[in-house]
């Protein structure tokens, strides 16, 4: 089948056979022509037709649409998906720690004595025992919330978009870890924002990094303050402090995530910044998940915030996808109601704390002196900081050959990353295969 | 307790009271000052506290959140709540639809045997057997799909919030029948396009209006063919093809939503126009829902689309909720697999043509000749037009007076909205409710 470019080509051309496939600018776009429009070439006549395979039609995308790429991690997780890799990769939690049978039985339990309720419409700011529950845990803990100011969301990642959808216009300035989560780098950015990184060491984000001239104009701070994505640090709690208090005098609204708060397995418990921001007047809205506590399947988060924020929330959800599901949402109070995470988390934070340990121990046995890291109370990663002459994207290259994955620690950054930084996940990697991989990575290690 | 504005008014006031409320702009903002800050004066300092009923912060809203509004149609719903309420006004499909018992078992089975896959982290695309049902499900119905073309969303809401969010610019051309669904026009709003009305009649959408000026530039036509929202219409035959033809002539995208197509009930049903895309060689994009064929509570809806929309809305989609709850789609997947909607759909089709034609009927009974009503095939909905001097509006206050609700025509216009139209749904009243409902409209309608 032959195939040609353009009109100049078909005029150049000569006969063209029945069937040839032509690429034509698509002249009906709006100003410049955009892209190319494949037609099948019929004599005399130029016809768009659908073939074996369809031909694609050229689309005007959104400035926003065509920034977007495909998250580095995602690609890099579907080249480890063959069993044999040993993928330190992943964000995935621990699925031994999903309380399967409880799960079934609160679904059950729902549809059998609620069914219509749990399958029809519901309420955009979410199922309101639910809600009460959120607040009420989060009052537990320090803070100090109503229920009409929590609103659920489609997990956490959720959260996110809707907190760039209603906080963000183009060149807004966001402050962010520098590095920090990559899905949230991904989705502020859709509202093309001006990221500022705000400077990070050992302990993670360091508050008086954070000067007047930089809160100047921020929307908002976004921080992980526990077992931070992607270095599994912490903010002590003088830094939390200093944090709140900072962002109180600078009026800057601080956005605290926190899915990984509940996985503590080592040292002191830390209050959340929502629980200080009563104390010392600042602004936190909280982020929080049931990804990590239950199962990331469910797709199941919240956002507390104060009240006109909430509403605006509220508003720009009920565009997005009118609400949460009604079934999970029952399905899940149905679970927590009593105090199940009580029994649950412990063994949830076995897993980790095994496995977590597992690594840190083969790290400190394998991995040359010039490799430095972190060493998380809690969550799925360590931070990994190779000499400077290794880039993480290279040995990356080396370590797939080898059958092993992780994270180059790059992307993470929101401005020039660090190229000889890597993440690694022992969330989902039994201990054998934690020792292993990370004698391999080791040996390479020692050969640059 | 006393409550004073501004510094001036400190400077004027003399000496406060401790505990006073000041309320001072909130100097903190990047360039003008935005908002007020609510402080209490304590002697010498004004700090700012927590009280029984904390402050609340301001925020920089974004543009597109300045713009957003709680949905009419959801506020005046909260009115009807109340039992003694015959409530028209509504979206919501009938509860006794649902296929509750069918729901549970599909759960059940899902979390009895395949539970942990069930409950983690999924690709964003979506089940790829599901993908798959959907593609096939289109193809028997004329269309020309593979399934790596469909992208499971979180409900149709969220397909028009993901179209919006990469093919929607500032100001950018988007093209409506009018009036159309409430829920699209505020979901791309927070993209904020230029809305341009496409004219109809009692035949819906007017092929022949899409001129080459008015499709010039348009990112893409937002159509629903089967049994609209609000008006109830289907486009004809002849109609589907014009406008196929028009927009393949044009290179006018289409994204024709169907979420009612199932519940036909009368009259012959005509071709999707993605059945049509194909023999036309127009560039169609399709949304369907489970919502109204199995239940609105599992939020669950796809579209189906040309290879280089699907691949951006996945990019958009990672970044907006990262995939649609695992657990849901595997369940419907169960259910729908081995035909179940064969057999369910007449259930559900059946209740649907007898409230609507109980409604029909009493509204021929009831109203007075001054008023005209479409009568749809299928659906929830019948759309009135009032004597011009009838404002809806009012109509509806002295409606809910007498405890009945609607929803008023207005909002559903991009631009000026006919003040004497409004909608009427039928789909969760009892018949006798219905006619007394529409009884007590016809006696308002006659007085005016």
């Amino acid at each position: 089948m032959q195939v040609i470019l353009g009109l100049g080509a078909i005029k150049g051309a000569g006969p063209l056979p029945c069937g040839t496939i032509v690429f034509l600018p698509n002249v009906f776009s709006a100003g410049q022509p955009k892209g190319l429009t494949a037609r099948i070439f019929l004599p005399f006549l130029i016809k768009k037709h659908s073939m074996d395979k369809p031909l694609e039609p050229a689309f005007s995308f959104s400035e926003r649409a065509q920034q977007l790429t495909s998250s580095a991690i995602r690609e890099i997780l579907k080249v480890t998906e063959r069993p044999e890799v040993i993928s330190f990769a992943g964000g995935l939690p621990a699925p031994g720690g999903f309380p399967v049978e409880v799960v079934r039985a609160a679904f059950d339990k729902v549809l059998s004595t609620n069914g219509r309720a749990a399958l029809q419409y519901g309420p955009t700011e979410g199922f309101a025992p639910l809600r009460q529950w959120v607040a009420d845990d989060l009052n537990k803990a320090g803070a100090s919330v109503a229920a009409d100011q929590i609103l659920i969301v489609s997990g956490s990642q959720q959260a996110l978009d809707l907190l760039g959808k209603v906080l963000i216009d183009k060149d807004s300035k966001v402050l962010v870890e520098d590095p920090s989560y990559l899905g949230a780098l991904q989705s502020f950015s859709l509202y093309q924002p001006n990221f500022v990184p705000v400077p990070t060491d050992e302990g993670g984000l360091i508050p008086e990094a954070i000067t007047p001239e930089l809160a100047d104009g921020a929307r908002f701070l976004y921080a992980l303050p526990n077992f931070q994505n992607p270095t599994g640090r912490t903010l002590n709690l003088e830094r939390r402090i200093a944090l709140v208090k900072r962002a109180a005098e600078l009026n800057l609204t601080i956005v605290e995530d926190d899915p990984y708060g509940e996985l503590r397995y080592a040292g002191e418990p830390q209050p959340g910044l929502i629980a200080l921001a009563a104390e010392y007047g600042a602004n936190v809205v909280r982020l929080g998940t049931f990804s990590k506590v239950l199962a990331p399947g469910l797709r199941l988060g919240y956002i507390a915030a104060a009240r006109p924020l909430i509403n605006k929330l509220v508003q720009a959800k009920q565009a997005t996808d009118l609400h949460t599901p009604t079934l999970t949402q029952m399905a899940v109070h149905e679970i927590v109601k009593d105090g199940f995470l009580e029994e649950h988390l412990p063994n949830v934070r076995e897993i980790y704390r095994a496995q977590g340990s597992c690594m840190l121990e083969a790290i400190k046995q394998e991995f040359p002196d010039t490799v430095s890291w972190t060493k998380p109370e809690g969550g799925m990663f360590i931070w990994l900081t190779l000499p400077e002459h290794i880039d993480s994207t290279k040995l990356l290259e080396k370590a797939i050959a080898q059958n092993v994955a992780f994270v180059p620690g790059a992307p993470f950054y929101c401005g020039a990353g660090k190229t000889n930084t890597l993440r690694l996940s022992f969330a989902t990697v039994p201990e054998d295969k934690i020792r292993r991989g990370i004698a391999i990575l080791g040996k390479l290690l020692k050969a640059e």
